[in-house]
């Protein structure tokens, strides 16, 4: 069985070829242009692979309600060129087999609880914390979808008593994404996030805003791992922080093991890493597969 | 097919007899006293009923969990008696029938999405507002429960500009069941809340609180319905101020028509009144005897 993988990012496009057990044989990656120029390297890239089915995973907000006569289409993107764009359809020009789509961020959950961090369990959330904050939720053994899809990265936040910065969302300001994200963290400081040292006040005020929302969604849909991952993430000192504040916000409230002794196995990065998303297309694709 | 169905309440019990159709048959209700009195009364009501099944909503902290071995106990609560009381063992040993048992709040959001607001859909989020704060999820097609159940009622606040009570939950002070709840607005306003006027400024700080939290609800898991039931909503003025100011907060983030332009059938009462609670732990129990 050959199933192929996009992880299809706003930044930029991987493609790859998988088996079955979660296994990458092949991949490549490309900056995200417009998507006459994208898409037709993705076509490229597949032609001749012969694969069984294509998963993808995508950068939003897209359509993924199934009976929907925009499904499979980006929507309301500022990204030049993006903005409804039919990317499943023009896929299935080319490709006629069965596709999973969803959001880039549902992708990576369902890449981690198939064979990460969450293996094993019916639920995990997954936090990608970058240039923006997205959330995708597995929750019952079942992506989350709705109404919509999560957009957890604007949830509206307390703010940290020492912080005075207005916040980067055009929608909600300082929204968890407008106070969070790497841009955030940079206006703040004036400073990219990476130059900054593991003990400068920045990763306090960062890891505040970051537990809080974890606070909020173990409480909201009380998942069975958190798994925190994205550029911002890689500073990885910023883990025990969270961690701490989350329990400091819980306050013994949640009886849960998990939360009260087993915290540093709760919280969690991702366990494929870098390639959680494209894993995650993957399992979408087999997913695809099995519901035929 | 005659069901029971019981509403485990932290005030009150409601017991009853109820078929497929959602159509309760007989019911009876009593205060929640020590568990040997409460449950003796549960017991007597459904002796000779001759029930295929029973479903349970019940107060919480539950163990919802079906491989725990405390499954079926409520946990923690200060409610004398009642922690760590094995409350469907002793049914069981009653009535040995099929038992489906979850939060009272899960069970009311269950309900509307059989036979009430939500009715046809595959998700909703059920708030009840009253005593207490406590959130029912219902996502693609199944309650959430994971680590332990959702205990939406505690998620942090944004405070009030205008607002200076320090909150009422004995966990986390200003949550939102610390600010929204009924004894919040009693303590800061001195009077019952049903006593204050609809154009008291309590109001707006109450629509604020509830606002948010439905808002952030929303962008996390981006429900096909919003219901807020309980005590508090009874002040139906309230609907229209919580739909206005989730509608600021989201600022059209949230392209879908059901938010833009139909907010006023997306966050709702719940259609089965009073009956939501028991006609969801009907659906518990239609569900257990399905299961089998």
């Amino acid at each position: 069985m050959r199933i192929g993988a996009i992880e299809a990012g706003g930044t930029k496009f991987v493609c790859g070829i998988g088996n079955e057990e979660g296994v990458i044989e092949d991949s490549v990656s490309f900056p995200t242009e417009h998507p006459e120029v994208t898409m037709a390297r993705v076509i490229a890239y597949f032609q001749e692979k012969d694969v069984d089915a294509i998963g993808i995973g995508s950068f939003g907000p897209l359509d993924i309600g199934p009976t929907s006569p925009t499904y499979g289409y980006v929507t309301t993107t500022p990204k030049p060129g993006w903005a409804n764009y039919n990317v499943l359809g023009e896929l299935k020009q080319s490709f006629p087999v069965p596709y999973g789509w969803d959001t880039d961020v549902n992708a990576a959950a369902f890449g981690e609880a198939k064979w990460g961090a969450a293996k094993g369990l019916d639920s995990c959330v997954y936090y990608t914390v970058g240039t923006g904050v997205g959330v995708g939720i597995y929750s019952e053994g079942k992506l989350v979808h709705g109404l919509v899809h999560p957009e957890g990265g604007h949830v509206l936040t307390r703010r940290h008593p020492k912080d005075t910065y207005a916040g980067s969302c055009p929608y909600h300001g300082d929204c968890l994404e407008g106070m969070a994200a790497g841009p955030a963290l940079e206006a703040r400081w004036q400073v990219k996030g990476h130059e900054l040292p593991a003990n400068h006040p920045a990763w306090e005020i960062e890891a505040f805003y970051i537990a809080q929302a974890v606070t909020s969604t173990i409480l909201m849909i009380s998942p069975k791992k958190v798994i925190l991952g994205g550029g911002v993430m890689q500073q990885s000192h910023l883990f025990p922080m969270i961690r701490e504040e989350v329990r400091r916000n819980l306050n013994g409230y949640v009886s849960a093991e998990a939360i009260l002794n087993l915290i540093e196995t709760y919280i969690v990065p991702p366990e494929l890493g870098n390639s959680a998303g494209l894993c995650g297309a993957l399992a979408l694709g087999i997913e695809a597969l099995r519901d035929l």
